[in-house]
C-alpha cells in the first residue's frame, strides 16, 4: 500500500467531500479568483454548469470503466452527462467538444460502438458534436479511453415564467438560472425515480457479482424531463445525481442555500436488486451514483404541476415528493418510516470508484 | 510486440495523416452529420475551433510527458494550447472549462504547480477558468494526470477590418473568420519564430539526452501576437504550430484550400540545437511540433504591415516570410537553398509522443 501523504487520493476525485475539499482549499485558490470577487468562491462555480448572458457552459471527464457496460457505454455517458449538467441549471444544451484519449491497441471495434453512442445520443438530444480533439497514448498510460466532454446551451426560453412566480426576493439579476443555492423554506424537494441503478449496475457487472440482469443502469439524457418541470413553472433548482448521489445531491442543495432539508425515507424509491447488493456489500442506496436522475427544489404552490410534468416524461414516470426545505434543522436529515430521525451526511469519499 | 491490426495505434493521435484517416473515415462518419451537410465534412470540423456568431469553441486534450518540462508544465501547456486554438481563427479567448484526470498518489506538490501555472497564464491571457471537473482514478489508471480543456471567445474586434481588404472573393457569410481554407494564390506565407522547439526540448528532458540545457520550449500564448496581426489587417488564415509541427501546419492549409504552396527553406528558423538533435536523431525539424509558434496566410499586399506587427509582440520578434501560395503546385514543395525543389508530405505518424 502506496502511502498517500502530501498525495491525490482516490476520494479527493469522487465528488462528495473531500473533492470539495480539496477544489475549495487548492484547487480554486491556485487557479485565482474572478473578478470582483476576491477571495470567495463564486456561487455558480461549483454549480453543474457556470452561465452568463443566455449561455451555459459546462465541461466532464469521463473515465468509466470498463468502457461498455448494462445500458451504455463511456460514449453515451460522456454526452448524457454534459448534456444533464447544462439541462439542471435551465440550458437547452446545443453544442458539444469532445476530447478523446484513447490507449494505443483499443479495438477498432470498441471505438466505433463508443462513437456510435456519442452521435446516437446526440442526435435523441437535439445536440452536435461541434468540434474535438484526439489523442492516443501509449499501452499504459491510460486504461483503455477517457472522454472530456464540453458542452454549451442557451437559456430554456421558458425559463424567465417558470421563475417568475417566485414571491420569496429570489428573483433579480443573480438569478436567471436555476441555482443550488436558491432553496427557500417550505421549497418541496423532487426525486424523478429510484436512486443507485447506475452505481450498482456498473459495479456488479465489474466485479462480477452476478446479479447484473437484475439491474441496468438508468443512463438517460434529462433534457425532456427538465424541458417539463420548466415549462410547469415553479422550478428554483435541480441537480442530476451523479457521483455521491442522492445524499450528494442533497447536501449540496442544504449546504449551498444554507438551509435544512427534511427527506421522508420512505418516499425515496430504491429498487429492491439495488437495495439486496447494498446491503450485501455494506453501501448506502443514497450515496450510489445515477445517471438519469435528478433532485429538482419546487415552490410548494407548483408542486402538483410540477409533479405531473414530470411524470408525463419516460425518465420521470416514477417521480415522487421526498421531502421539503425546513429551517428546523441546518442540515440534510431523514426520517425513516416509523418517525426516527437521523443526519443525512454528504459522502465522504467514493464507494464506487471510476462509474463515471 | 503487440499486434495492433484491428486496433488504434500511436501515430493515430498525432495530427499528421493517420490521424486525418482515423478522423475521416471512423470519428466523423459515427459521429453523425451536422445539418445541411448530410456527407460531406463541414470545413471548420477539423480546423483549430469551430465558430458560431460571434462565439468560437475549441476543446484540447493534453497528454504531455513529464508532467512538468523546462518552460513549461502541462497547467500552462493546457490554457495556452487552447487559447491558441481560439485565436488563430481570429477570436478573443475569454472562458476556459477544465477537465482534469488525475491519478492517485500524484503529489500535492505537483499538482499545486500544475495549478498555478494554470492561474498565471490564464491571467496572462486574460482568460478565466469558469467551470471545471475533476476526477481521480486508481494508480496506473492514468500515468500521471491528464488535462483537457475547452475554450470559448469572442470574434475579434477588428476581423472586419482585418478582412475587408480583400479583393479576391473571400468574403461572405461563410467567411467570417480566420480559416484553413482561404488561401489563394499570391498570399504571403509567415511564419512567427523558429520551429521544433518545443517538442525537441521535452524529447530531450525526457529521454535524458542531454541538451536539455540548449534548447526550451517555446511555450506561449498568442493573443498579443494574433491582436497584432489581426489589427495590422490582410490575414486570413492562421494555424498555430503543434503535432506534426510545420509540416503538419502548410499541408493542411494546402489541402483545405486546395492550393500549392512554395516554401524557402533557407528562410524557415531552425535553432542550431534543434537542428543537431534532429540530426542526430534522425528527426525532421519541420515535423516537430512547437507551442508557441503560428503560420499566418496574409494577402501580398498587407505582408509588410502584418510582418513588421507581429515582430513588434516579443512571442513575434523572429517572423519571416517564408514562402507563398503558387498554383504551380498542388502540394508543399520545399525550394533548397541550392536551389533543389522537393515535395514536403505532412508526416503520417507521430515522431515524439506526448508532446502536448
Amino acid at each position: 500500500m502506496i502511502d498517500l501523504e502530501g498525495r491525490v487520493k482516490l476520494g479527493e476525485g469522487a465528488g462528495g467531500e473531500m473533492m470539495q475539499e480539496l477544489l475549495k482549499k487548492r484547487v480554486l485558490p491556485l487557479l485565482g479568483n474572478r473578478s470582483g470577487d476576491p477571495f470567495g468562491i463564486p456561487p455558480d462555480l461549483l454549480d453543474d454548469s457556470t452561465a452568463w448572458d443566455d449561455t451555459a457552459f459546462t465541461i466532464d471527464g469521463h473515465t468509466v470503466w470498463p468502457l461498455i457496460f448494462p445500458g451504455g457505454d463511456i460514449g453515451s455517458l460522456a454526452v448524457t452527462g454534459t448534456v444533464n449538467d447544462l439541462a439542471v441549471v435551465g440550458a437547452v444544451p446545443e453544442r458539444i467538444a469532445l476530447s478523446m484519449v484513447i490507449e494505443e491497441g483499443l479495438s477498432y471495434d470498441e471505438l466505433d460502438r463508443i462513437l456510435s453512442s456519442v452521435g446516437e445520443v446526440s442526435r435523441k438530444c437535439g445536440v452536435e458534436v461541434v468540434t474535438g480533439d484526439t489523442k492516443v497514448v501509449e499501452s499504459g498510460g491510460v486504461k483503455g479511453m477517457f472522454i472530456s466532454t464540453a458542452g454549451i446551451g442557451t437559456r430554456h426560453p421558458s425559463l424567465d415564467r417558470c421563475l417568475a412566480g417566485d414571491d420569496m426576493g429570489r428573483m433579480g439579476p443573480g438569478c436567471r438560472w436555476l441555482r443550488d443555492d436558491r432553496l427557500k423554506v417550505g421549497d418541496r424537494i423532487i426525486l424523478t425515480g429510484s436512486v443507485g441503478d447506475h452505481g450498482i449496475s456498473l459495479l456488479s457487472f465489474r466485479e462480477g457479482y452476478g446479479f447484473e440482469t437484475e439491474v441496468a443502469s438508468d443512463l438517460a439524457p434529462l433534457t425532456g424531463l427538465m424541458d417539463a418541470a420548466i415549462s410547469a413553472g415553479g422550478v428554483y433548482a435541480a441537480k442530476d445525481l451523479t457521483r455521491g448521489g442522492l445524499s450528494n445531491g442533497v447536501n449540496e442543495l442544504s449546504q449551498k442555500s444554507r438551509t435544512g432539508i427534511l427527506l421522508h425515507e420512505e418516499a425515496i424509491p430504491v429498487k429492491e436488486p439495488v437495495r439486496s447488493a447494498c446491503d450485501m456489500l455494506g453501501l448506502d442506496p443514497y450515496e450510489i451514483g445515477n445517471e438519469g436522475k435528478a433532485v429538482l427544489a419546487v415552490s410548494r404552490k407548483r408542486v402538483d404541476e410540477v409533479i405531473s410534468a414530470v411524470r408525463s416524461v419516460d425518465e420521470g414516470k416514477d417521480a415522487v415528493v421526498i421531502g421539503e426545505v425546513t429551517d428546523r434543522y441546518e442540515r440534510v436529515v431523514l426520517e425513516t418510516a416509523v418517525g426516527g430521525r437521523r443526519i443525512m451526511d454528504p459522502p465522504y469519499g467514493d464507494p464506487i470508484p471510476r462509474i463515471c
